[in-house]
């Protein structure tokens, strides 16, 4: 009787415990959650607050308490490292922030994300996430529909669209030679990718990391728009063939990273099925524009593709990362190029259909459900608001174009073509500098210095990159709905101010 | 003067349009973290719920809509999305989830991962990620510290554990023959790598990306606690000298996904110096006993190896994915190796001191801070709590391993020298049938059944697999401190109750 009392007694306390480390760990979500909305999600994407609280490494190591000791700290402390973390962070979400080919604030997609980070899990297997692994499903085969692949396809969501890129070269090399998978390279002939010098250097990374060499991956020359000369493809092609080596695979580039250029898809798929290569497109910049009518044009040819990587994060303001990786193959190869047949994961005497367990198509084993917070947006907004985002941002774009055009300050690199608009910023003293290697010499010390006024001053961002013989260059990239004109006349006005000493 | 009043109506306009938008916005989000807060936090941590809410693919196919449709839906309807991809979704925080490496809710890494996701950003460059940079710069240092490279080393996070093996191969591959990284593998010696029996699939799938083959996994035998032979290890790696080919590259592991073994480090370390290889340890599962003294010592030797994977996303419950990849250099192998170089991105005429910019370490070009995850969770916790939780988690699976040596309708089929505990159910009507091919024939089929009968209850969740010659077991994986004796006891009866009709 006696022993009874005790365990009851001990469990009473348990749940006690239990119910105040609840309370307590409740109203700590419940604070952190006001921050984020106040600070991480209305602050950051307002236009009256910086865009940036810039600090250098040093400062900001002095700023922020970052050792991690022994003891654990209070609610209170924890919540400040919260506000402080957030407020030394860059504001991506800003209406000024036009640096990388992400921006802007998507609030379905960014809720999509807190639901995938509370419910943890991997989609390995049905078992663990079914209802992410019927999202994915059903994401990819809408974006099938969208490339037109009318036989249907194959395909998988990864962290990010170097990685795509990277099953592509895989998948490529799968198909011409299953072998390889199982014994390696060192008795294959040699391998050669070809790309345009203005494609992404993820295949570079790609061609390195497996096992092929950044040599074997051969450059093709592109026109003055950026875009891969058909015809140079086909020397290099031949050139490798030349020399005894096996060209594979193309990547073509549907929005390159500086320019926003369109390689020809249809060209290239004539030269490619001209001599067998595998085509692979990278659209992970370009994809979101086959969401528009108007201008899903540039990306023509792309049903005839053997692959596409396509990243949500960028123009469709999916919180990063959101990368998928789509193959035009009925076969399993995807499957059959990955799989190892982890016995203690994916068991052949399940109680339901196996097929649905996709994790052996991917090099990972753990893998987020990334396509739940596009697929989330896209129910929330319909495909009618997704092109209207992207119709919005070329529109803006061209805006931006004819805004530089009217500046004599200012000079266009390049007509856009999509929604890179890249430009020179000539202060007043470079204006009567002679064209010529002098003045392009001190046009390229400009851009450093305006970027450093504008981050230390906080009051937009902007990339910038010297570009094959072409000195320092802004690159805008306009993404966001919520940037307006008056947010691009702005940007135009701030370079002045911020470098007409220069 | 009439232009200017239409312009400034305009401008009005479009401020009330924003402001409504915004307050819209607010007000989707607020709802939204009220459904997370309650259905995907405290439901899903109620022990009184269930873990999971099984369907069938068809069935819930049914019960979502998943069409992806060109009208957008109102917010009552999103939130109800919201509602539902929580309530058919797999409870993994819940303490009667087993299931995988993973589980339980960590409040502060989870708010930390509310946070990254909503200042969604890239580690590639300090400029666009500060605080994360240097936070994972803090974090990776600390681990360094208790893997105990007296001297420093370098590190980098990761989507995944298979991720950060692949790392290991790389820069194994990379300090044998730097070349390859240009020209590929076609002229190189058949290159091997030695692994376990009982180690992840991840080796065997990085062999086959990496252009290496799977055949060239030489897998070394365990004993019969799941640790690698050291003498076997040797002989295999005078095997394949003796076929000509060249061993590089050893990886161990800390903490089997099955067993939970841990192979002998200092042994394999003494070989490894013998015949020059790299020694990876993948501590993916079993890294977190590192924060333990009572229990580092299953580690013992690490300080000695080359490279180490670690998840802090399995043990150390920080939500999917946080897997840190260290490496025991200084002469910058990690950029060396990897590295492209990418002018738009990694300038190198900016006004901070570049070394911050992380990104060429990587082969990601956007990378997501997940570092941050963990970091905010070591401030809230310190050491000592982290501490405690492996060992909670450790003396729980004793605990339960106990338990299962009194009930004879169990049977260990491995005294737990981790986490894992892994032992068979045998239904009464097995009991008598005598020991050999007939019993075990029959044993393989319960789990399965048992496995079915409690998903579809939404009772708990557990792993099973058949092992070698040994038929499908129970892989209980104890992580989370909310999981009580009276879960552990709960399972063992539960098991019962589902099977033994059997």
């Amino acid at each position: 009787m006696n022993k009874i009392v005790v365990v009851t007694t001990l469990n009473i306390r348990y749940i006690v415990d239990i119910l105040r480390e609840m309370n307590a760990t409740e109203s700590f979500i419940h604070h952190a959650m006001e921050i984020i909305l106040e600070d991480a999600v209305k602050k950051a994407t307002d236009v009256r607050e910086k865009v940036c609280e810039w600090r250098s490494p040093e400062q900001l190591k002095e700023l922020l308490d970052l050792e991690l000791r022994d003891k654990g700290e209070s609610e209170s402390r924890v919540l400040q490292y919260c506000r402080d973390a957030i407020k030394y962070s860059v504001k991506t979400t800003h209406p000024r922030f036009f640096n990388q080919l992400y921006a802007g604030m998507d609030p379905y997609s960014m809720v999509g994300s807190f639901i995938t980070e509370a419910i943890t899990t991997s989609l390995y297997t049905y078992e663990v996430a079914p209802v992410f692994t019927l999202m994915e499903d059903t994401l990819l085969r809408k974006m099938i529909e969208m490339i037109g692949w009318d036989e249907g396809g194959d395909g998988i969501f990864n962290p990010g669209g170097s990685m795509s890129n990277m099953y592509a070269v895989n998948l490529a090399r799968y198909r011409y030679c299953p072998d390889i998978k199982e014994v390696g390279l060192f008795a294959a002939k040699r391998l050669v990718i070809l790309t345009s010098q203005e494609g992404h250097y993820s295949i570079s990374k790609g061609a390195a990391l497996l096992g092929i060499g950044t040599k074997n991956v051969y450059i093709v020359s592109s026109d003055k728009r950026g875009k891969m000369i058909p015809s140079a493809l086909e020397e290099k092609i031949k050139l490798a063939k030349s020399e005894g080596a096996v060209p594979f695979m193309v990547n073509a580039t549907a929005g390159t990273t500086v320019l926003g250029a369109f390689d020809p898809i249809e060209e290239i798929a004539d030269i490619c099925e001209k001599y067998n290569l595998w085509l692979h497109v990278d659209a992970c910049w370009g994809g979101a524009a086959l969401m528009s009518k108007k201008h899903k044009h540039l990306l023509k040819g792309i049903h005839r593709v053997n692959s596409v990587a396509w990243n949500l994060h960028k123009m469709l303001m999916v919180p990063l990362q959101c990368s998928a990786f789509l193959v035009r193959d009925k076969t399993s190869l995807l499957q059959h190029c990955h799989s190892a047949r982890a016995t203690y994961l994916f068991q052949q005497d399940k109680f339901y259909d196996v097929s649905y367990d996709t994790g052996d198509k991917s090099v990972q084993c753990g893998r987020k459900p990334d396509a739940f917070k596009f697929w989330l947006m896209w129910k929330a907004l319909g495909t009618t608001q997704l092109e209207q985002i992207v119709d919005r941002a070329i529109a803006m774009a061209r805006y931006l174009a004819q805004e530089i055009k009217k500046r004599e300050e200012f000079q266009l690199v390049i007509e856009p073509e999509y929604s890179n608009v890249c430009f020179w910023y000539i202060p007043p003293s470079l204006r009567s500098v002679p064209h010529g290697p002098e003045r392009w010499k001190k046009l390229h010390t400009v851009a450093p210095v305006v970027k450093e006024r504008m981050m230390k001053k906080g009051s937009m961002m902007i990339g910038y990159q010297a570009h094959g013989d072409k000195p320092n260059f802004f690159r805008m990239v306009v993404i966001s709905p919520q940037v307006s004109r008056e947010d691009l006349n702005f940007v135009l006005d701030e370079i002045h101010n911020l470098g007409q000493d220069l």
